[in-house]
């Protein structure tokens, strides 16, 4: 055979490698930021493709949407134009937990993204397979494809997903593809040793696809969209909203006692247990079978049949995630109630695949060895596109930052979930697939769907992602609540026949006196469109989303003073840098735990530190003396 | 690694393997007979994927196209739903050579044929790999999936395509492959040596794709589509088609001497010439390097850059298929008027297969080793999406006759191009790959694209491929051309001034007498419509198709009735059949050419017999001689 002879391409400000879902969001942060911007993958019909559930959001992912939408990012905006369904969850619980949840056409989401990058001008979207970087004296200056071809860059960002070393396992199958039987990437991760990254392999599996027109509707409870409308974006307009009749259902359904018995009768065949798998699956999407054994008591399970796309028959069975021979999925789908008739179209699958250990990175996700060198999504450790999306952004704006010579981009927990995830990671580390949960979050009262816009767009308007006319539209909605907010601070509502015939159709006391709107407002039933009715208008009406943040920012206010005051706190910690050159060999009394992880995960503030598992309050405390005392350079 | 476990699966009718365009005609007939039918693909987001040019249609190709739709097959009214240019070729030749040619939306034309078989109630469309065949005294019972899924059938077709352990070529990179990076199918065709089948390795290639936004068309020349309506299928009426403004344009540009100097410095890197290539490539569908080459005197070369859909900025440089390394590739466009700045999206690359020697089908498409296996497309040795779905629609077509225990259908190569396809393959063999085109029909004039419908129509019918609304139609269709066409050989055209005005204007001697109408159509400038104007209306007025082939069977009624008689004359030799069981052994004096080429070929009648290379007027005078002495047992 013939030896690949190297040929030098062209030189870019960024490279990114692998469209996925972190991929596109890098690669558009950084072209936006005005980089000369490639973006390689294996293959263009699958960029921003969806090898899994067709869905964007739900808790603490729709958030991570929101966020990355008011950084200048795609993942909203995409979603906006190409949802089957849309519906806002947990409506009736606290608005920490709120969340929007969209059902997608899977193939219009990736080519809609797919042409957005195409028409961004700063973008050359190209088909070909990384194999390697090139990295001279510890710094990443590009990368070689197969084809020979050497692309120098200023900053790499590498994106590759399931792709990477991907294998696929059926029950007694197993052989080497990307996701949905794609050609895999066989050699990138396995030359990242090389530098002295150090991989792990995780796993990630996928329910069967049925033929809809064999599912028996009437036998399962269906779930419609929502009727008011809600999008992602901060700029769909609320017109654009499809009505009910436009949109399509999902079906709810449940897995039974039969279905338990055929699972746990062919566990011996169940490459989860068998040994087969050696990649560590997510615990927050587990596979069916490991649903089975870790619940052993649970009777039944939810699981939601949701469609594929407007112009497809293929049904996504959520819940039924699994890797059990193609015979045994197939006994399963026909013991549940509404598929004992479905012909299974696909079959699941799970896929091994390799991961960066992300403790090697820095919160910029920069890795700390290779200088220059970004990873994001999947790659470093986490399951979900929103995942993969958030730390696209993230990397991208920071090899952007990079290539333009500009400092860096880092979120802080107290400003995003995006900032809680990418801290997670390279603070602990993670050994399974690392999935966001409202749980993980400190301040999730402040880390709001509602609010991710007041929260980051500053930041995104700085950065150069959003544009003059939506900024300035921004900051007038900023200000139209803050006036808003003073004025029911004044303004009262006094008691009327009205007023307590409003107030006792809830239920509560009739006024005696007037009361502040604001406290008005403050009792759970009230809204702020009903509050309207008792005292005057404002002078500029205000939109349905300024209406939302107001009775938000009013009724949970005590709560969120408070969350804000321990924001205030940790911020001292946040601002205390421990410097890079810092040498622990050389501070005493430091417990050995905590030495060898510091030593590590080396933290780039004394928070981080303190968030780190195994380092204790002394440990902290020493460590703040040492360099509050000044025994080492300067901090930068 | 654990062992495969087999399991039974479903049973079905018909089972076809690979949902390239062959596979999803043979699947729609089979199942639209009434066989259960099981279609099984490597990735269903693969469907009828167009792996190279975006288009369907042009000469020959074009008229198999409506061939197929007259036998009720879907490639035209598939296409007449997705595309985004409609083209009449050759509109100022002679009627054998009009065709019909569309642009596609590449991933419309998926989607919708994917929804299709969805949609059709008989199919099981299903994601898997396909590996062996349950072959039984040498018949064939079943498919074998690498899940070890053993279905069992009472007959298979397989159309496996490129994807036949196929192998990427680009420059010195070379790796296992599918089309477009998608998986290969590594067992199926290596098992059919087992079954005594002969194989061979083909290749054919594909252009770079290139990004819209960086091409210069004001460089180029505008070929936009037609404004006059038409469509590939007879169910699709005029009121569908797409006006102007909702077409898209293509372009049309030229290599040049410095795009040739480039080719011709780099072939010894052209693995088409370095040996790197085993498999044979098309002689009418070169790459640009073969063109170089082969056409050294020629100083330029038409390319034409067409879009690939509506949704994307992905254009397709047809004209330019290379296997060149990808470096030179883009050296190669960067020289062309117009490409200067164009950014490639996908480098061209040529593609290495397995084929079945098409010499050892029956005419039916039935292998002749195993009984109940159909083999159709580019695994028969042919190249090109109408070729490949002409031989589906007739596997499948056979294959369920098949399971319907029903005999068998032929198409003769006065029946269609369909029919001259696959005498030429199964009769010939091919050493490259096979397309078709105008000169390889002898009966030309008598297979046009304006009379597939009447040709082919009643076996559609006869077979339960076109619905009585639709054949209800046609009769009435057929009986208004005849009607009419014997009313214009009695009506005549009285010499008028508006008559002699409207001949003069054509530059011709006016009429002094009058003449038939047909007589007075038959003028070569004169249309049915103009003709309308001299004598009186028909009593229903006709529709555009009717006044079409009134126009041309009147026009080259000569012509036509000397190919029926040579037809009429062949049909007697296609009347004499050759037994099955003929000993070729047996019949003395044959040359040994004869001999050894009838013994391969195993001709069906003795008309097929006469086609074979090698086989000579006096071979045929002795088999003719050998048969009509029944010295064989009786012809079946
Ligand atoms: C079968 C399956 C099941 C899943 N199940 C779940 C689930 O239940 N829950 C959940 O939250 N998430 C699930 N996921 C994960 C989810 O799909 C990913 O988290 C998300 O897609 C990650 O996005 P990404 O951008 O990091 O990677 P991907 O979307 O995988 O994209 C990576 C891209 O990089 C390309 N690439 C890789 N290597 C190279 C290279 N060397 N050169 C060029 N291009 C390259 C790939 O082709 C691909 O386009 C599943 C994924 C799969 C495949
Ligand atoms: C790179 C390239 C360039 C081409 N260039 C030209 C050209 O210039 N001119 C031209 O006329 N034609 C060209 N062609 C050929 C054209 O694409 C084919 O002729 C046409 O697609 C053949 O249709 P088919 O149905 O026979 O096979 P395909 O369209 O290849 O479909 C075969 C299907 O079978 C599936 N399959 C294969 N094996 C198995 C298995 N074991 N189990 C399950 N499924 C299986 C495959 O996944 C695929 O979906 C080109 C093809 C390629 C790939």
């Amino acid at each position: 055979m013939p030896e690949i002879q190297p040929y030098q391409g062209t030189d870019y400000d960024v490279i990114v490698v692998g469209a996925g879902h972190a991929g596109v969001e890098a690669t558009l942060a950084a072209a936006r930021m005005g980089n000369k911007t490639l973006l390689m993958t294996i293959n263009l019909d699958m960029v921003a493709f969806m090898p899994c559930n067709p869905s964007v959001g739900g808790p603490a992912k729709g958030i991570v949407v929101r966020e990355i939408d008011a950084l200048g990012g795609e993942m909203g905006r995409n979603i906006d134009k190409t949802y089957v369904q849309m519906r806002m969850l947990n409506t009736g619980k606290g608005p920490a937990v709120r969340a929007l949840r969209a059902q997608a056409d899977k193939h219009a989401y990736h080519a809609e993204m797919k042409h957005t990058l195409e028409k961004e001008p700063n973008v050359t979207l190209r088909q070909g397979i990384v194999d390697d970087l090139i990295v001279e004296d510890g710094v990443c200056k590009g990368v070689i494809t197969n084809t020979g071809a050497r692309y120098s860059a200023k900053a790499v960002v590498i994106a590759a997903g399931t792709a990477a070393r991907g294998k696929i396992i059926i029950g007694e199958l197993m052989y080497s593809s990307g996701p949905n039987n794609s050609q895999p990437a066989m050699k990138l991760t396995k030359n990242l040793e090389k530098y002295g990254l150090e991989l792990k392999r995780f796993k990630t599996g996928t329910p069967p696809r049925v033929d809809g027109n064999t599912i028996q509707y009437d036998q399962t409870e269906e779930q419609p969209g929502d009727v008011e409308p809600n999008h992602f974006s901060y700029e769909t307009p609320d017109e654009n909203y499809l009505s009910l009749k436009n949109q399509l259902s999902c079906w709810l359904t449940y897995t039974n006692e039969t279905t338990h018995k055929i699972i746990r009768d062919n566990l011996d065949r169940a490459p989860m247990f068998t040994g087969v798998i050696e990649g560590v699956g997510p615990r927050y999407c587990p596979s069916i079978e490991d649903k089975i054994v870790r619940f052993a008591d649970k009777s039944r399970h939810q699981l939601f049949l949701e469609p594929e796309g407007r112009n497809t028959d293929e049904w996504y069975v959520q819940g039924l995630s699994t890797s059990m021979p193609e015979e045994v999925q197939q006994k399963i789908l026909h013991s549940i109630k509404g598929l004992e008739h479905a012909e299974m179209m696909r079959p699941g699958y799970a896929i091994e695949y390799d991961v960066v250990s992300p403790y090697q990175l820095r919160p910029t996700l920069e890795t700390k060895l290779v200088k220059n060198l970004f990873t994001a999504g999947q790659t470093n450790g986490t399951s979900g596109y929103e995942e993969a999306a958030g730390q696209g952004i993230m990397a991208g704006i920071n090899a952007g930052l990079r290539a333009l010579d500009k400092g860096e981009f880092i979120m802080k927990r107290s400003e995003g979930y995006i900032g809680v995830m990418i801290d997670d990671l390279v603070t602990k580390g993670t050994n399974e697939p690392y999935r966001l949960l409202t749980s993980r979050a400190e301040y999730r009262l402040i880390l709001r769907h509602d609010n991710a816009d007041l929260r980051l767009t500053d930041k995104g308007y700085e950065l150069g992602l959003i544009s003059q006319e939506r900024y300035d539209a921004f900051t007038q909605k900023r200000q139209t609540i803050k006036n808003e907010i003073a004025r029911l601070n004044t303004v009262r509502v006094k008691p009327s026949d009205a007023v307590n015939a409003y107030v006792q159709s809830h239920n509560e006391k009739p006024l005696k006196d007037g009361v502040l709107a604001a406290d008005f407002l403050r009792r759970p039933q009230v809204t702020y469109k009903d509050l309207m009715q008792f005292i005057p208008a404002p002078d500029v009406p205000l939109d349905r989303r300024e209406m939302e943040e107001i009775d938000v920012q009013i009724k949970y206010a005590g709560y969120i003073k408070k969350a804000e005051e321990n924001v205030a706190k940790m911020k001292k910690m946040e601002a205390k840098k421990i410097p890079d050159n810092i040498d622990y060999d050389a501070i005493d009394g430091l417990a050995t735990e905590a030495h060898q992880k510091l030593n590590k995960i080396r933290p780039e503030t004394v928070a981080q530190a303190t968030r780190i598992s195994g380092v204790n309050p002394a440990d902290i405390a020493i460590l703040d003396v040492y360099i509050e005392q000044g025994k080492i350079a300067k901090v930068k």
